[in-house]
């Protein structure tokens, strides 16, 4: 086996060794079958055993209250872009969205496919580096929309805005599990996995229930209908069962190492160590966001050039330090340093940043 | 590691064990990345010589002619059924279908959602144990929808009927790659994986570039037009990595082994096997279905009791024998014989079979 690096992608990122351990040790015998995760049924309880384990992790370690249904669906969260307004909306009462980057961009987009989007607020007049705060709710919405955490842009809503009556539905993605949330506040959350949670191609949404009646209210197609999910356990059909066992065994990594309030300390420890090295870099690093609404997820950054950029994701790739090229759209460089990410991974980056500025400013 | 037994699940179902071995070795670090599969960016170039490996082995494997684009989706071909009338669908024009048993059904239901269903033909009169090849044609119809496979009545289209001049849509989840096609009379053909490809969590659509040209002229939301994942490589979002890598390995072993023309041969052995040991039963074994129809990949039997198909569905597992018992809706037994199914696994099963007949009858 070669040496294992530091992995900085924004998804599929980092995962956990253990969980990725266990998880070769079951490949070929999953738990004395004689047959790999891979291969054994999804009606056989071995496998129901694998799908409540995880789903009562996700409730355990986020505090889900009582009326909330988890579900792990298929399709990434760009599918739950169309099956949000389609299932959520109410006839007369338009979706209200809060413009925060490419991510919100793109769940607007669907959503105007179901009926009218009222977007209550947009930082695009400062190229999306911050959270608007500030905005007049809709009391008439379906719905209020956010973005927890933009990858692109690097910027978090690090506590959620009060949405008043109006349920609020939250695109928690790229910081799934990575603080504690206050469920007063959430109607519906759901995220891809392969950020902050396992491999991709599993999604998963935690829905209250009077949202899923509405779904249950209406006709809709049998794989789009939050009630199908909830009625079958997410077993409808045959849910992407080993992306749901890696998740399970991810979720267990999360809970021995303190479950949500120890990953937020570490969270904000990886995190405040990157920016402050940007804020006492005289300028050589200049970061992205502002900084109210720094991401702890995706720590976006700028070079004095292009060119230096590139020189750094270079050398930094030389040195076991990946992914660390912003995203195409933006260019810069972004540092992802989901749960999975080790402190010592973050603590090498910082010490080469250190260095890279050093022999280059 | 325990013993491997034979699984005869009916999906997820056995994999070559060859390319488990090859998955378990890249687990931690694939390819010398020093990453595991499940964590690299799909964006990397090493993910996508996976991408594009698996899609130009489905396109060797199965000769798929130029003209049609293969596509690696989530959410399963349970999502198809309502994503194929949705993309396909033609003002004024009927979706024609063939009602096979319980996969055609659920189909049909999702086509219902988006225009008129004529179903043309259906077996329903026998208890769905015969596929229905004599059938008025619409030549209207935007399509006409084909089960290739039953995995619950275990009856199979041998060869597909001969649409005319109507688009031919198949679903072969349950039959993919285990003969060849004729594409000259197919539109579309879709499958999930976890039968006969992979494991569960990715759906392979091989869809003709005419029918890409209906899902473009219309307003669809994005993750639902095959128009966006043709334009986007299948990478609009994330794909399913780790199962369309692990489809890849098993592409590979199919390759190795000699392709479809020795896989056809090898499954038509390893069925006949079986259908010729209920045949000289003397009825202590009768199979389900009419034997112009008998599937090649699930073989369905009864025994003269219930009970009697209890204990022998409980000492085949003692034997190391799995997954025997018949879809709960209708009862006896079912032995899923896929591409990965080692003659020698079917063996061990017949030998069994005899054995408990003459201890039983």
């Amino acid at each position: 086996m070669g040496k294992r690096v530091f992995n900085f992608y924004a998804g599929p990122a980092t995962l956990p060794l253990k969980a990725l351990k266990e998880a070769k040790k079951d490949l070929l015998d999953f738990r004395g079958t004689g047959m790999s995760v891979c291969e054994i049924s999804h009606r056989s309880k071995d496998f129901q055993a694998v799908m409540d384990e995880a789903t009562a992790l996700v409730r355990e370690l986020y505090a889900v209250p009582e009326g909330f249904h988890i579900l792990w669906l298929g399709g990434g969260a760009s599918t739950q872009f169309f099956h949000i307004p389609w299932n959520l909306g109410v006839e007369g009462r338009p979706f209200a969205y809060i413009h925060t980057g490419s991510w919100a961009k793109a769940a607007i987009k669907e959503a105007k496919f179901f009926g009218e989007v009222k977007v209550l607020a947009s930082s695009e007049d400062a190229n999306f580096s911050y959270v608007p705060r500030r905005f007049e709710p809709d009391p008439n919405a379906a719905y209020l929309h956010i973005t927890s955490n933009e990858t692109i842009g690097g910027i978090e809503w690090l506590s959620f805005p009060d949405p008043g009556d109006v349920p609020l539905v939250v695109d928690a993605s790229s910081d799934f599990l990575s603080h504690p949330v206050d469920w007063s506040k959430i109607a519906l959350l759901y995220a891809g996995a392969q950020k902050n949670l396992g491999p991709a191609g599993v999604t998963v949404v935690i829905v209250r229930e009077d949202l899923v009646a509405r779904a249950r209210a209406k006709s809709l197609p049998t794989m789009v209908s939050y009630a199908t999910h909830v009625d079958k356990g997410s077993m409808h059909n045959t849910p992407p069962c080993f992306p749901i066992y890696l998740s399970m065994l991810a979720l267990r990594d999360l809970k021995e190492k303190g479950g949500l309030p120890s990953m937020e300390r570490l969270n904000k420890r990886k995190a405040g160590l990157l920016y402050r090295l940007i804020d006492s870099s005289n300028g050589f690093y200049r970061g992205v966001a502002r900084k109210d609404s720094r991401s702890r997820m995706n720590v976006t950054f700028r070079l004095p050039t292009e060119e230096l950029e590139g020189k750094c994701v270079a050398e930094a790739k030389a040195r076991g330090l990946i992914g660390l090229k912003g995203h195409r759209s933006v260019g810069g460089m972004r540092a992802s340093i989901y749960n999975a990410m080790t402190p010592k991974g973050v603590k090498t980056l910082a010490q080469f940043l250190r260095e890279f500025q050093l022999a280059n400013a």
